[in-house]
């Protein structure tokens, strides 16, 4: 807590001294009348006129190829709830800052008033002609699915919610190594996945699709099931491919004998005593913000072989920036229409892989946020899939 | 032509190379792990909580406060015509490229693909959170002038059509120093404007606010007059104060016995043999793109005593270049709540007084586009007039 309230602190000097955190600068320089001529007018009239004539020139001529929006309403806010547009922008600027530092990719803050789903997806479509892809961020759930999906059918640049989609790459990159350290077949996993909100969705997708056959969802009132009556239809749907024994009951039941939790909930959902009621050689994922669902110590006590969470301060951390800027460098380059299940598994397994076997411990299924292979290793990974699945368009 | 044609050619390599002309850079660095808990999360939640609490904040802790929206829907792009959002960015990114370096402004190309004035204004009114003022571009006529107005109604932030008003600034500084080389009084000054579209109209209000009595608008059928039935409602509204003696005919018949041709029009609009007829010591200022309404040689051959067009090429360019970065300076930079007609015609003295009186001459009515003094001199002069006119914040 002594670590976090050092944190607000800088945080605050470093926003106030630098007045937000990013700028907007040419690359060209502007020192005489040539200059002005050839990037403003009477020459700027040719680029313009090759783009009316053919519409794919734009990706020539402009900044679009490498310029990705960060999108949010400000909806649900790190763990802070929905506090708003103009708020949201630190968080906004922050993550245009790691696309540029992670994977030199431009990108620019659009945060928007409007929480209305249809104005939001009509909104983004109207803006697309200077965006090469679209980065939407720290929207509340199940709007975030309706957003994202009717956006993908939109538009034919990338749309990739990160904080379902990366979490989930992450997450299936710590199971891929996880399997190999514990010996266990993938399709064998039992997970419980506690928060079923955009995270935990999204990682149920993502763990379905690499074959991992008994998932169950928990929240707050135990193991999601049909008779509950306050389900979104997001949780619906998954429910029909989720929970095929039908279990019941609290976290605490329906824990035991499992391989894995994951929790994208908040501190305290797990124990000690609830871990070591889970299946030998577990792994304890506890992903709550800034505080854990369990402490790693616990976790540990409990009997966990592999203890990963959102923190920086412990080993095995859970970070988004493993994921994203790779797989908008990847899709950038190769002019991806989409970003599809085949890139986001690419992605896991090139952040998993760039550990190799032997160097595998249960302190280390991870690597950490400033290894400068993950982001290339993910951006070739997700080019190649993108290739094999045909939606590159270069 | 040759000119034109090798900045063409220059303009497509400059482009190409580069892809585009802008980037969005960091601010900060973010190269440890004490770098990322400290732009991103944890410590980032904090300012995030300060503007929670107190809107205003937003322009402490964010880019905010110098970061203007270059908006365009690229429906009247330079003299290219409706050609659509995406052939228009490398006209609005030429743009935010001179908002940095004229004057240290940060600004984002927003190309729109809608062209309905009532969603323009409402995705605009969406975007305000990240942006501290809104630069209009290349919208057609008189819809600029509903989205303005609409816009400045709806947002606290200024919003400044600059076709219209960046252009209206420069040929009023070009007026404010005429009056001194040619010893005439404003108000005896007689003005025809050849051209009654965006940039045509915002000349004509700000020489009318700066006490010019009369003032005719000519088309292509002469000088508007209420017989014409094809006039739109902001020509209709003008007419009601403009071109006092009701005088009709064609732009050879009313511009006889003027004192100032200000071309917003074509090439070939004006011939010597007109210009002959002005009131002596007469100004022409032929700003069609990229050939003047009359070439400055015939102008002159005219007995024009001042002749100025929007080419670099020739003496007394008339170039937004001139107004547009220093009038958003000087209203970012005292957080104004909108770019009122005071701060306008002060940023046309702050132009104008560039040049000293003893400086001023046939060929140097205005100051050069490299002349580094100008957007200083102007921000002052927009800063004060907005202190005066009490729309500052800060």
């Amino acid at each position: 807590m002594q670590n976090n309230k050092n944190y607000s602190e800088l945080a605050l000097t470093m926003h106030e001294e630098n007045r937000g955190k990013i700028s907007v600068e040419s690359k060209v320089r502007v020192k005489t009348r040539d200059d002005l001529s050839t990037a403003y007018t009477p020459g700027v009239a040719e680029p313009c006129r090759k783009i009316h004539k053919n519409k794919e020139d734009v990706y020539k001529y402009t900044s679009k190829g490498n310029m990705v929006a960060v999108v949010s309403d400000g909806s649900a806010v790190l763990g802070l709830g929905n506090i708003g547009a103009d708020a949201s922008i630190p968080v906004m600027e922050g993550k245009a800052l790691l696309f540029k530092e992670f994977a030199g990719v431009d990108a620019f803050p659009i945060c928007l008033k409007t929480q209305e789903v249809d104005e939001i997806v009509n909104i983004v479509k109207q803006l697309e002609p200077v965006f090469g892809g679209i980065n939407l961020e720290d929207i509340s759930s199940p709007r975030c699915f309706e957003i994202e999906a009717k956006l993908k059918k939109e538009l034919d640049i990338p749309v990739f919610h990160d904080d379902q989609h990366g979490t989930a790459i992450v997450v299936a990159a710590a199971v891929i190594n996880y399997v190999k350290l514990a010996n266990k077949k993938i399709e064998d996993l039992e997970v419980v996945i506690n928060g079923p909100g955009a995270a935990g969705m999204a990682i149920g997708k993502i763990l379905l699709s690499m074959n991992i056959k008994n998932l169950i969802f928990c929240n707050k009132a135990g193991a999601l099931n049909e008779k509950m009556d306050n389900l979104n239809w997001a949780q619906k749907e998954m429910l029909d491919i989720t929970n095929i024994r039908n279990e019941e009951g609290t976290l605490a039941e329906v824990i035991k004998g499992k391989d894995i939790f994951i929790g994208v909930s908040g501190p305290g959902a797990m124990t000690k005593e609830m871990v070591a009621t889970m299946n030998e050689k577990s792994m304890v994922l506890a992903m709550a913000n800034p505080t854990p669902e369990i402490m790693p110590e616990e976790a540990k006590a409990g009997g966990a072989l592999v203890v990963g969470t959102g923190r920086s301060d412990f080993p095995n951390q859970v970070n988004n920036v493993l994921a994203f800027p790779g797989v908008f460098r990847g899709a950038l380059d190769v002019r991806a229409s989409d970003i599809n299940e085949e890139m986001k598994i690419s992605a896991a397994y090139a952040i998993a892989n760039t550990i190799s076997d032997d160097e595998i411990s249960p302190e280390y299924i991870l690597p950490g946020a400033f290894d400068e292979k993950v982001a290339t290793n993910v951006a070739k990974a997700v080019m190649n899939a993108a290739l094999e699945t045909k939606v590159n368009r270069i």
